[in-house]
């Protein structure tokens, strides 16, 4: 096999392919060929590169960023191989590039490169590499646009997720519901494992929830109850009580029943008379088929005055046989205000009829939330337990896009920088470690990135951490604790070990708490405090010696 | 074979799988399996129902949209056919469920569905469905999400690639580069379809490039620029003249020369005094690979002091082996003022050097470009002639999803609606027919939807157009030109001929038709006049009729 390590990794284990079979070397730039081509012509494809992949700001006006895509990157380098039949598409559209390149290309696979790779569901900040990418400058720039493609939504939808979790609280549930409404079947697909791994707690999808493991969710739309004309649809009204010790032949008059008791009980009456019988019907059928998992959507005619007191005479009627009801859904209105109402009828319901528990039914909320609204109910007061988001949280819908880069940092062992009038957008040079240091209250202090060869920083050592760009800016540190962050997760020909990619309940775990060790107000919506990113003294004075010998000097006329 | 239309069609043709193969029966939301499970239950899932496919307002604040997405959902219900170990799954998360219900599931293809489209690429507008999709309602459920999933994104994109063409104006270059910022692979993949649907005139992305036949176009990075360390790298320094008559030994000192020539010139002294010699190293060796497409970025160190003057040198070193350079690119600063400096450098230079036609070098700027910035460079004034767009095409930054929702209009011939507090969110019920009706200057005036019965309208015959919701706003009109909007896609058992489904090429045509139709206020960016969306008298009466026989009549206390 000519790639030692892929797609068998290095201690033989097989990395699959990535998800979505549209991945393949091709998912690319045209440029990333026409640059190897120059490269190839001029000699100098095997020239060793060192990239870095990073981000210039944090998302969302917030001050952190989750990381996600790592599995997909290293899934696409392990089988990364040219098909003949794309070996000839290239050819079609090069058509004046000598036929060596095309051999070239068919021997090309990522065994010469390794990856570097700051942990999956690590919480990130700008600058900082997320990943370092080192292999012969062709190949390399090949992954650019992939690598950049795979982790710039995985993170910023990551990242978006934990966000919502922030504002909900960790006590609700969180559903991830943004299927129909995602940039695609595949922006879809990440945006529920990714939601998952940010803090969500399950998914509507089933595809995600069949490739990833994720639990899923739902019960039934607004379609079902209208397309129930009324209850005499209903042909097979028998139900098995819960402890299958009897049959209720007409479940359909057991829930007419307890509907006439709410009607006529004092103390629900007047919030409505009639309710809409199609609806009653299709609750009714629901509970037939699902008596275990009763939870339905009760705004499709009016909550208040339909859709939960017809809710409540089914789990009524599904309480005689011994079932426990699970909740509604509100997926309109005003959500504070009818969660609050379903609650009190509800509890209503519990003293009425002496139903322990019954006062504590779950209250799903849907309908365009996002950390705007849900930060909105909190502040009016609600009783919603989960709330379902779609739209904002996978499309992110407040920032589209996480302006990851791929930037040159060193080639044959020289540094390189890219320069920028704009100062945020010049890359810092240089094959570079980075390291977090933790203070004494436990909390990550600084992130400081320095030269490759530099004294990792040591535990209760002072070390000078500076700004990268802005000479004014330092600080020193005594780390109570130093992280290596860039670990070996594609080693090539190197003999480093090669880093294990966690499950996805892992790294879920791992972003948690990640997420709960931060210091309070780098996490908070308004104003969050930037966390710290600086670079070694050593590494300062050299990027500012290299900046000065790039930039071209000026002439004033 | 079981299913008489798919994957073979009406017409015996074959209807190729979904593009991405992780669009499968399972990319759909739960609750329209546990929604199939209680229509089973209840006898109801053979029940024949209508849906309509449809949007509620127009993206970006603008006054129409493009429809895109069908052929993928044509793909789908073609080829839809669960899977075994699908089944399995769906066995595994719904335990409760009858092993009856998993015979149905396994038998269910789409042969008895029926959908009704606008032909894709066409303009379009709120209320109208773009699609009725009639069957079984628990198969039809099933499609709900990938649909929507499908023609949501789709319609967006091709939208935002549109009013992009409208900004810059016919005679630019658009150029798509977003597969790097785009949510997820297939996220890159369809925005490069749709753009190019759109009006785009290229993409930069390889796997689309292949898949649509869409033209590709890309150079090269600042990474390459950056990877040179001087002229000395470069190797091989022949190059064989454009008509083969000769070979230049050296073009890396011919280069050079003509950097002389420029430096030494009057009336191009003082602009500069040493140039980049890393970036004139990339640009000669990008010149020995692709003389014939010679374009490079310019501003990786400094546009005018370096980029511009190291591109005229390597520009006409290859004019003198009867080259014709392509042009340049920049990527940051000031678009508007460096390409009107770089046209006058290029003007400057076929003025010294007597070389004709080197101040029409193309001038392309990408850089997040959007919209506005477009809008702003033309006002400013700039020499710009390509625009290469990403980031804020591609996620479609300024609104990243477009509310399509799928809704149960009739059921057994008997009209359903669903109500809501927010009068646009009451649905229009009915199986329908829909008309656009065009005026005696040729635009259209507006699209008017019927009862499936009513007689349609004729030309020249005058008929009451009303708003579905507002009782006063009414008109009468006299069409020269009645257009029928949905046409049969997908006949089911029906006997009604089926519309192929045409190349891009051809949608991209038809969208280019239809967008330069439209009256112009319609399109404009600023205060756009909105497009008229009417209902017939007898469909106004209907909805009215059902709305108060359906909603609870309140209590006042």
């Amino acid at each position: 096999m000519a790639n030692a390590n892929g797609p068998m990794g290095a201690e033989g284990r097989t990395v699959p392919r990535a998800t979505n079979p549209m991945v393949t070397p091709l998912l690319t730039d045209l440029y990333q060929f026409t640059m190897a081509y120059a490269y190839w012509k001029a000699g100098k494809h095997l020239d060793r590169a060192v990239f870095d992949l990073f981000f210039r700001k944090n998302p969302f006006g917030g001050e952190y960023t989750v990381f996600g895509g790592l599995e997909e990157c290293i899934r696409l380098i392990a089988n990364f191989k040219l098909k003949e039949e794309e070996i000839s598409f290239l050819r079609s559209i090069m058509p004046t590039c000598e036929d060596g390149f095309f051999d070239y290309l068919r021997a090309i696979d990522c065994s010469d490169v390794e990856v570097y790779a700051i942990p999956e569901g690590s919480v990130v900040f700008p600058k900082i590499p997320l990943m370092r990418i080192e292999g012969p400058v062709a190949v390399v720039q090949l992954l650019e646009t992939p690598f950049v493609n795979l982790v710039n939504y995985a993170s910023l939808v990551t990242t978006n997720a934990a966000r919502h979790r922030f504002v909900a609280g960790k006590s609700k549930t969180l559903l991830e519901f943004g299927l129909r409404r995602a940039q695609g079947p595949d922006g879809g697909i990440s945006a529920s494992r990714y939601c998952y791994m940010g803090g969500f707690d399950a998914t509507s999808n089933v595809a995600a929830g069949r490739l990833f493991g994720i639990p899923l969710r739902g019960t039934h739309s607004h379609a079902f109850v209208s397309s129930y004309m009324g209850p005499d649809e209903i042909v097979d009204k028998a139900l098995q009580s819960h402890d299958g010790s009897s049959t209720c032949e007409d479940f359909v008059s057991l829930v007419q029943n307890w509907l006439g008791k709410i009607q006529r009980a004092d103390s629900l009456r007047g919030v409505f008379s009639e309710t809409n019988q199609s609806e009653l019907a299709a609750f009714t059928s629901y509970a037939l088929a699902f008596p275990n998992n009763f939870l339905t959507l009760v705004d499709t005619y009016d909550v208040t005055r339909s859709g939960v007191p017809n809710f409540c005479a089914v789990a009524l009627a599904l309480n005689d046989l011994g079932y426990k009801a699970v909740g509604i859904r509100l997926d309109s209105g005003d959500l504070a205000y009818l969660s609050i109402e379903a609650r009190k009828f509800f509890q209503a319901i519990e003293k009425e009829f002496s139903v322990p528990g019954f006062g504590k039914m779950n209250i799903t909320a849907s309908n365009d939330l996002n950390e705007e609204t849900i930060d909105a109910l909190n502040k009016q007061g609600h009783e919603v337990d989960a709330f379902g988001i779609g739209t904002y949280l996978v499309t992110c819908y407040a920032q589209a896009a996480l302006g990851c880069v791929f930037k040159l940092v060193e080639i044959n062992n020289q540094p390189r920088i890219k320069l920028s009038e704009d100062v945020t957008k010049v890359s810092i040079p240089c094959k570079k470690q980075c390291y977090r240091l933790y203070g004494r209250e436990g909390y990550p202090l600084v992130d400081i990135m320095t030269g490759e060869n530099e004294p990792p920083p040591k535990v209760g050592e002072r070390i000078l951490c500076r700004h990268p760009f802005n000479e004014s800016k330092r600080a020193y540190v005594v780390p109570q604790h130093v992280e290596e962050l860039l670990k070996c997760y594609w080693p090539g020909y190197s003999d480093k070990p090669r880093e294990e990619l966690p499950s996805l309940e892992k790294i879920r775990h791992r972003c948690m708490k990640h997420l709960n060790q931060m210091r309070p107000d780098h996490m908070r919506r308004l104003n969050p405090t930037p966390y710290k990113v600086s670079v070694s003294a050593k590494l300062y004075d050299f990027i500012h010696f290299l900046w000065l010998s790039e930039a071209p000097v000026g002439e004033l006329q």
